[in-house]
């Protein structure tokens, strides 16, 4: 038997609707390629994603087929979020990042018929522009009197391209299972896979996203996203914060520490959300120029774990919580959020901080297990260690245009090695594919990196399974310190003192200027490997 | 083109698994029938679920039948809730303050095939047995020893019903549209209807239950609904509360002041949710004893629009906010919910009274329109006023075996009358059939009932339309004063000046010693237009 509620569909354009009716007047701020800050309402940017939808539809863009965007987090970016999923059409976000041969890979193989970007990515426009023989239009998000100059291709001003069109509109009533968003993941070898968000998806993580142990956003909150809108949705902040009603604050394309330290203290911004790294840059400046943060409450951190000795910094020096998050392009991301619960009021600061460093807890529509090398589901004891699979609503079940399911059981593997403990708080070991192998013993790179940040003089460090004649495998780490900043192998090697057993320590330690970084910002281990992976061979 | 992840259903066992998973030692305590005070935790209680649901499947019970129950708010209820629903069978929750004729007809409509009663109802039990062939199994929600004793059917323990049965079972995955719960709102006229809510609608309405701008509830909180559960799943706190990861606290039936305080003490609650007659009980107990409340932070008010001095009291004199929810039966019931913006921080403490007195903004899911009589969309000015329509994935598009449909043009028409403002607040003037039409022009009694309610010897205060030769109607006020307090006509004549225009004034003001109130303790006020109606009539 059938319950008798209505049908609803479950559409992003709704998320947009309920900000108009209920939160016209609350700002959207954003730091423009143009330079300046541009400041308007969720009433005017919902007025302009109608007329950009009726522009859309102009230019021909149908159902199911895809507009790509190369662009920082700005108002214009998300207009075109709504605009481009509210009529039908696929929002396909590219990361910049990639070289432009990726690029112009991942346009061919979406087969985007429009592309918008901003003026800084002009030369990967110029540099694709005759390899992309889908792409009909290309359109520049700036103002008319801001074009950037284009060798090989023309392109209109986003603002002409939606000129003259009435911002009357009204959103279709579509299936929600229907495609609204794609995004590529750049895995480290082999090519770029696609991810296909649904409507349906997409609305259920931002109800997920903005519970109370998870973002956990009001109508009282300003949030500004670090993490960009081309990755993963910008985490499905641009849907969180028309849901919650909250004042957004874009930062456009300066990342530095200076510029974000000005934007949160200007629009009194009380969240922001990204990777250790920004996070890094951030506190540089605070320390440098001795500044408190006035309004700021708390920062998400996700994209990679969070070295422990920054989020007691940011706490201690400058009263901000650094909360950490897990999740995976595949998951749409968000997978788990860490907050306390009652339990842990009775604990000291120091085992309260003992649970503020793992992953979190499942968000509500995502369900984990751990299973071992037979696919047998592990014990949740905190210490049963094996490969994370994940199932719910917002976890992909298959990539775009791939005939082959990635799915084990129904599952996802994540490609994540961890355990779970009894409260649900789940820790991340390793990669699958980074995982040290040491004698049948598995030993977690993360653990052994964290230790080496924590000291006083590493800047950054990598932990890498190099080749053993005897142990299969054995830890090799490499550091970078920080800059002035001197430290032996000795004196690292007795860092990990009692932190750690014995048999855990690297066998041995390189200091190194820089480590390879991919294009979402994340350490490339397989490079390392193929460097310094026989680095210990003929030595024991 | 359709998106690609995974087809999950949204059911509502998926919110106790979660609980199992991730909350498994959080307790959940019920002040029993039985007069003592039960403890156990998600983990337990997961596993009586999973009991029951193979009990209801060995004695027969079969997807899409109804399970009836007559009962407190409980442990066991608690279990019955996820097992009757998560094996595919339907939770009918009975109001077992209705008349045992009505309580015996809605059995027989909904054809339930067992009835689970707590032993204070095994009076109506009693009365029914006899009218009630669907029903085959009786249940009394009791320990063996404490079987309540009945003269006109021979009833099962609750534990002797599930004894035996395994606590593994794997709830099956069902059609997220299929029924899992049955609720009959008792009108004032007419027999009562079935609104047949289905685990999408009560899954989605839990996720909007919780957002931090409705419920906002963490694994920090503490929650005592007071609420019923026979009352629209207790506004969802059931679910709320396992999908939140919170300690429940269950009152059971003793919803006096003295017991609610004690509770709220001894069990460190944090919010609580109910009508605001209970607030009314707790407050005098407060008062009386010279009490303060020191766990206890939030409540939400709801089934009735909470007089303004009784939050006051609340704020000033104990630091609990009070906190406007509305909603129907017919919506799950959650439609709006009374947070404050950040634009509001600015204003004085009273002018953010004002704002928090409305009913709230729409809680994302829920869409509002005021219309006026030809079904025209009204501005959103906080000031046209109309009758409220709505819409939404929670919200009825038909009764249980009913064909007509009560949608208009596909919104749910609420019987309320009220406006919206700007930033999405709602405010309820009037039921539709409550309303005063003076001279063609509307009088909204709920403003008039609330300044009567604010002079310090009015217990409590009806205002009807009462007709009149001239002006078509015109309000007559009904005041009972508190116990030993007094005030004339005049008095209260004379406290209406300057808090509403002069001709809103009531005609006539009479006192009587208790206003009639319905099944769920609101006034039945077309009784009282039965009996005072006329009382202007040849007087002007």
């Amino acid at each position: 038997m059938q319950g008798l509620m209505m049908d609803t569909p479950l559409l992003v354009s709704s998320l947009l609707t309920h900000a108009d009716y209920n939160h016209a007047d609350t700002d959207i701020v954003s730091r423009r390629v143009e330079g300046d800050i541009h400041r308007y309402t969720y009433g005017e940017a919902a007025a302009r994603a109608r007329q950009m939808a009726n522009a859309l539809t102009a230019a021909g863009l149908k159902p199911g087929e895809r507009a790509a965007t190369l662009a920082w987090n700005g108002y214009r970016h998300f207009e075109l979020y709504y605009a481009i999923s509210g009529i039908g059409s696929v929002m396909h976000t590219i990361n910049p990042r990639l070289h432009p041969e990726q690029v112009a890979w991942i346009v061919n193989h979406a087969e985007d018929r429009i592309l918008f970007f901003d003026a800084t990515f002009a030369p990967i426009v110029d540099a694709i522009a005759d390899k992309c023989p889908t792409v009909q239009h290309w359109v520049a998000m700036s103002d008319p009197d801001k074009m950037p100059e284009l060798k090989n291709v023309s392109a209109t001003s986003y603002e002409d391209f939606m000129a003259g069109q009435p911002t009357e509109y009204e959103w279709p009533v579509l299936d929600e299972n229907t495609a609204a968003c794609l995004c590529y993941t750049s895995g480290t070898t082999g090519n770029p896979k696609g991810i296909l968000y649904s409507h349906r998806s997409l609305v259920l993580h931002t109800y997920g996203a903005c519970l109370p142990d998870a973002f956990g956003v009001t109508a009282m909150d300003v949030v500004l996203p670090v993490v960009p809108m081309f990755h993963v949705n910008a985490w499905s902040l641009p849907y969180v914060g028309a849901l919650g009603g909250v004042k957004l604050v874009f930062p456009g394309p300066k990342l530095d520490g200076e510029s974000l330290y000005e934007l949160f203290e200007s629009e009194g911004v009380t969240i922001s959300a990204g990777v250790p790294t920004v996070w890094q840059l951030v506190l540089q400046h605070l320390q440098k120029n001795k500044l408190q943060l006035s309004t700021l409450k708390r920062m998400t951190v996700g994209g990679s774990a969070c070295p422990p000795a920054l989020m007691e910094t940011f706490e201690k020096e400058f009263g901000v919580r650094l909360e950490h998050a897990w999740g995976m392009t595949e998951m749409s991301p968000l997978g788990t959020y860490n907050h306390l619960k009652a339990k842990h009021q009775k604990l000291s600061e120091d085992e309260q901080f003992q649970v503020r460093i793992k992953q979190g807890r499942a968000v509500f529509g995502v369900e984990m297990k751990i299973v071992d090398e037979n696919g047998k589901r592990q014990p949740q004891d905190g210490k049963s260690t094996g490969d994370l699979h994940v199932r719910g609503p917002w976890i992909i079940k298959q990539y775009f245009k791939k005939d082959e399911s990635p799915l084990i059981d129904g599952w996802f593997p994540t490609g994540d090695v961890g355990h779970i403990d009894p409260d649900g708080y789940l820790t991340i070991t390793d990669r699958t594919k980074d995982v040290i192998k040491s004698g049948g013993e598995w030993i977690g790179s993360i653990d052994l990196e964290n230790i080496a940040m924590s000291h006083p003089a590493v800047a950054t460090a990598a932990c890498i399974a190099a080749k053993h004649e005897k142990w299969d495998e054995r830890p090799l780490l490499l550091v970078q310190l920080k800059e002035g900043q001197s430290a032996t192998k000795e004196d690292l090697l007795k860092h990990y003192e009692g932190k750690i057993a014995k048999w855990w320590t690297p066998d041995d330690i390189l200091f190194v200027d820089g480590l390879p970084l991919g294009a979402t910002g994340k350490v490339q281990k397989n490079k390392l490997r193929d460097e310094y992976g026989e680095h210990l061979l003929g030595k024991s």
